[in-house]
């Protein structure tokens, strides 16, 4: 049985994880493997819809219970509908986002606790598992500087949370990739599109030979 | 430190909740109390976007998982923001359908099991607990011709499942009350309305003077 291989994107905001999960697919796809490129929230219709109501919350925005509830159902959603069905064809998947930013936004940041959302993964998605999670870091200064760029005036109800705040999620990613080195690969952030591509495919590639 | 009671009327598809939901609130507060009627899915405007979620699924509906998920969000909302601030305030709460619900639909029905739903419950809302869970049941005929006069040809995504589904949802609401009959009362269901009112008022009752 061929199984494909599933590898995530993980990092704060404005790291260039979804420009650098676009240059991956077409990387792997000159090499021939048919792959999925998707993001969280999100990549099914039931996901997308999550999303929006994640977003752009109606009411009071949501808490941090609720809001962890949300990622998960529209993870489960995902996992269900795209992401198991294609590994199980053989196809790679490439996903910006995934389990570990609910670990580091509503487990650490959000106060609702590392053992409750592997918990809620447990239950909505089987426990399922990235091959690889590349975790986007930079230097703080460079990263305010991008998402001012992007952004502007602009900042949807994750992204416009406090310094600290995204802060805490930095130091959970370092911290998952401290504990777990064999499914993380911290990745410098710092430098050019080129340049973090190339650190990229270094990390992809033993998993890439291993498989072929 | 005056604390309200927390009632929740429980039971399969065209029992007459929401009606006996409303009756009951009427005859507490000819009591004098305050009593907040809300029902779930819904009751705050987080709730009430994640119910429409639920009952017109976009895309191919969801599975049981995503749909627990998605309902133990809904609750979390609702507890949070609705039932625990009116119940510190001392004020009553009726809701149509809470916990059980999940427990018995995707629980039991839908097998995501009940130690997950549980599991859910724990993590979105504390593990929050009706003072009294009141589970109409009636003759199944009966609720048919029910169903048939309020829904015509139409029915939601939960509503319209088949009849094993919402045969094994009344069966598992049956054996809840049988594990914890300090929790529940079993109300039949069954006769006009006003006699199913003064059945609900003979099992509040004892609730309503304890706590006055």
């Amino acid at each position: 049985m061929t199984s494909g291989r599933f590898i995530v994107f993980e990092g704060g905001e404005g790291m260039g994880k979804s420009t650098q999960a676009r240059l991956l697919v077409e990387a792997l796809e000159k090499h021939g493997l048919t792959v999925r490129l998707t993001r969280e929230p999100g990549g099914t219709p039931g996901a997308e819809a999550i999303r929006s109501l994640l977003l752009d919350p109606p009411g009071d925005g949501w808490g941090p219970e609720a809001e962890a509830l949300l990622f998960a159902a529209a993870r489960a959603d995902h996992v269900a509908r795209l992401i198991r069905p294609a590994l199980e064809r053989g196809e790679w998947v490439v996903c910006d986002r995934f389990l570990d930013s609910s670990r580091a936004y509503q487990g650490r940041a959000g106060g609702v606790g590392d053992e409750a959302v592997l918990g809620l993964h447990a239950i909505g998605s089987g426990g399922l598992l990235p091959d690889l999670t590349l975790v986007l870091a930079a230097e703080t200064s460079q990263v305010a500087q991008r998402l001012r760029k992007r952004d502007g005036d602009e900042a949807d109800a994750i992204g416009g949370r406090s310094e600290a705040y995204h802060s805490e999620v930095n130091a959970a990613f370092a911290r998952f990739a401290d504990e777990e080195p064999a499914r993380f690969r911290m990745i410098n952030g710092d430098g050019s599109i080129d340049e973090v591509r190339e650190r990229v495919w270094q990390a992809v590639a033993p998993l890439f030979e291993a498989g072929n």
